[in-house]
């Protein structure tokens, strides 16, 4: 028999769905009760308000993509940059999948999130960029053991983290937007090659 | 004298001013009005709804768009590379603008749209989705043109400029989020290296 979930987790989950298929703004706490099945009253037991239920839901989004993407690309074993090609491989399956079980391509709950909410709420805004920021330190440090091994020429591999990062978060919105897990597969190939050198400047 | 702008334009500045300094959702037809110094009762004259004034507003945005970084960017007597270079420049000096005029970086108002909406709304997300395919076929006969005159190697031209798109709509959220139009200029160089190759398969 199957542990009935406790009313805590229950409403964190109702709030994963509700934001990540709608957005922040669109879905209210009422709501959220109701698809957990949780009286009204019981939220604030839980919840202070609905931002510190958010920072819960973005814990529970960031404790996913670790548990289904990064723990499984990140293998020290394989060679670094095949690491960030086998992210993007299970990123695709995991909007796949995500496609299967809700009729959308929903895309990456924080660049969500963040689009949404980064002007106006500070805290929600600090929570994603410290999301961001994890994932530029993973690429970073893959990039690094990439340029030591001879892999790749030597590059500003803190800069290309973050444009990998980048390329990765539009490829989610535009996915996100067209309601197609494809564009992922079909855009996956080129964050393999991108590159910032060291000291790159546009204006030269 | 300066004409004073009618009360249509200046609902539409409004509303380009709150919905890309905040977002969607957060700004009602009142504030809106407000901000105009409109009567509520004349916005109805004017816009039948919430949703058909967005639709006056990203049409506002791409105006702009279009004038002050598209014009200046994709000048057909460039070599077309440059092209796409003057853009981020261009893209670069916009986003600066824009914090300078309000405090914070803005980055792409259809991306932001496009994040909170897509899934909410189809008349919201059509349009965004135009503007997108618009961005796509300007890259698009760009790269074509550098095929052709051998300045880059075949590659999917569809692919790749769908690539670029992603990696700028990308580098404009994360530029929001950290309120540093400064990402821009740091990451544009990679935009010029990015390609899909044809028959590009991430399986071999």
């Amino acid at each position: 028999m199957k542990a009935r979930k406790d009313t805590r987790q229950r409403l964190i989950d109702s709030a994963c769905y509700l934001f990540y298929t709608r957005s922040y703004a669109n879905v209210g706490v009422k709501e959220i009760c109701d698809k957990a099945g949780v009286q009204k009253g019981s939220f604030y037991h839980f919840f202070p308000s609905k931002e510190k239920l958010t920072l819960a839901v973005l814990e529970e989004h960031f404790a996913d993509f670790k548990d289904k993407i990064i723990t499984k690309s990140f293998d020290p074993k394989l060679p670094p940059m095949q690491r960030i090609k086998r992210l993007m491989e299970n990123a695709y399956l995991f909007q796949v999948k995500v496609k299967e079980e809700t009729g959308q391509t929903l895309g990456c709950p924080y660049g969500n999130i963040s689009a949404e909410m980064s002007t106006q709420n500070e805290v929600i805004q600090k929570v994603t960029d410290s999301f961001f920021a994890k994932i530029e330190v993973g690429f970073e440090e893959i990039l690094k053991e990439a340029v030591q091994n001879g892999d790749i020429e030597p590059i500003d591999t803190k800069k290309t983290a973050i444009a990998m990062l980048s390329y990765i978060e539009g490829m989610m919105l535009l996915a996100r937007n067209r309601n197609n897990p494809e564009i992922i597969k079909q855009l996956s190939p080129a964050i393999l090659e991108i590159r910032i050198k060291p000291d790159a400047d546009f204006n030269t």
